[in-house]
């Protein structure tokens, strides 16, 4: 049996909406928000950068609102978050990776369908870096605060995304994007993030220069 | 001569739109913006829910630019507030009870339009409470502060728009939604929320689970 | 040769994206932002407008992801900003009748756009006044601050912005519009705004009446 691409993108998908809905339930709890603004901030963090997406590339209803199993993911996350948020808090490391493997895994998917629809490179790289990143700054404006995207170690978020949205939108020109490609792409983007925080790695700044 | 629920609806949401573009204007006022700022807080509180709602549903133009008497009764609202503040900010229960009620018809309304364009039961009672609550947040937003949605006694705001949008999912799904149906929905969404208000009634806390 | 007015529009078009780019880098630099931060402030001080603008006219895919010159241009103009911000810091009533030139051309090119595509007046005249003011609006919302629109010396921004839409309009209605009076549109906004900025003028104030 042969597990077609689309299906494997989907389900990549639903693992990105998953972890980062949980990012932004954590955040909320630690924000002391009640339980409407707990799975609020779950959706629009999971599910923020997909409608941006969707909005951007003018297609129909944004799949958050077309396929419900979207948003019960996001919400089912977000609530189990409660429980296991002592656990979630002593392991923030994990969290961390695993905010950069949904950072990977948008930028790839946004990529690939801005890419698979006909936008020229530069545009559809940004449509990944808004798919993975738009759920987050959304995220920061509803809770009231200044986006994290262009703060501090948050800096090198938006380059990792960058260049995973620009390899994937490379092997299409050359057509040759692929499952493995498609993979190898969202693993970088997560391994670069990971580094970057490691190491405290900075972009370069202007008022430097 | 027989009305139809699509001309009740309407009238419904003009009314709901005058009573959120006089939120929109007292808050203007309270923070001394100059005639600019009241017309726009006017406008986006009234109109942002719904533009929000039109841009989900991928319909054409949003009605808030496609007829013009939407904007043209959000303006006026918002200027009427001027001469008439002092008796406004004296009588502020009525005023948000007002806002309550504003509450209730967009969520019936946002919610009416999802179902009927044939989206799922959970997209289509966010896409309710979205209209109901969207334009708030813009207007807290462009006027610089933390979103009220998330805060405080705002907090049981979201609730009631959800139960409201949710009895309209459910009657469209049995079959049986008719402008009884609407009114009772957009009715109990107010007084609801108005309960909540009078008697400070909170939505759980996570952080103290 | 003629020289169509679509050519002359899509020219003027581009002059206002380098104008809005390099105020937004040069609010990035003064903020201290990193280069990631400079280029999506750039971007989206350029074309966020422009995308609200095809957003609500339904129009397809947002001209700033369909035809990459727009972003490039963004890009190139904010990186510039760079070496030469010490002479641009010097020099910054020039920067104002940029920025000012800037939101008259978007007023007139928001305007045509929505006029041509049928819209009723009072609508086409928001258009053009969101296309002009909202890049504006959506960086200083990315980079956490209160949107300048409404306070102080910016507050007569959306007042010329509006008139210039408002002249277009009414050419337009009129069977009028041609090249001639879009640039007349546009310079009569750049002068009422560096007009407005020069003598102090204000908006009425509700709150004093």
């Amino acid at each position: 049996m042969e597990i077609s691409q689309a299906t494997v993108l989907d389900v990549l998908d639903l693992c990105g909406v998953a972890v980062f809905a949980a990012s932004g339930a954590v955040l909320a709890i630690r924000r002391k928000f009640d339980v409407v603004g707990l799975l609020t901030l779950a959706f629009v963090a999971a599910l923020g950068g997909g409608v941006l997406r969707d909005l951007l590339l003018a297609r129909e209803v944004p799949v958050a609102f077309d396929d419900p199993s979207y948003a019960i993911v996001a919400f089912i996350t977000g609530l189990a978050v409660v429980p296991t948020r002592n656990l979630i808090e002593r392991v923030w490391r994990p969290v961390l990776v695993l905010d950069a493997a949904g950072l990977g895994l948008f930028a790839v998917t946004g990529a690939t369908l801005a890419a698979e629809q006909g936008l020229a490179a530069i545009p559809a790289v940004m449509v990944g870096v808004v798919t993975a990143t738009g759920g987050g700054v959304i995220r920061d404006v509803l809770a009231g605060e200044a986006p994290q995207v262009f703060q501090q170690d948050s800096v090198l978020y938006v380059i990792p995304a960058a260049l995973g949205a620009s390899a994937i939108v490379i092997a299409h020109g050359l057509g040759g994007l692929n499952l493995g490609v498609s993979i190898f792409a969202a693993l970088a983007v997560t391994i670069i993030r990971v580094a970057a925080l490691h190491f405290g790695w900075h972009a370069p700044l202007p008022h430097r220069i």
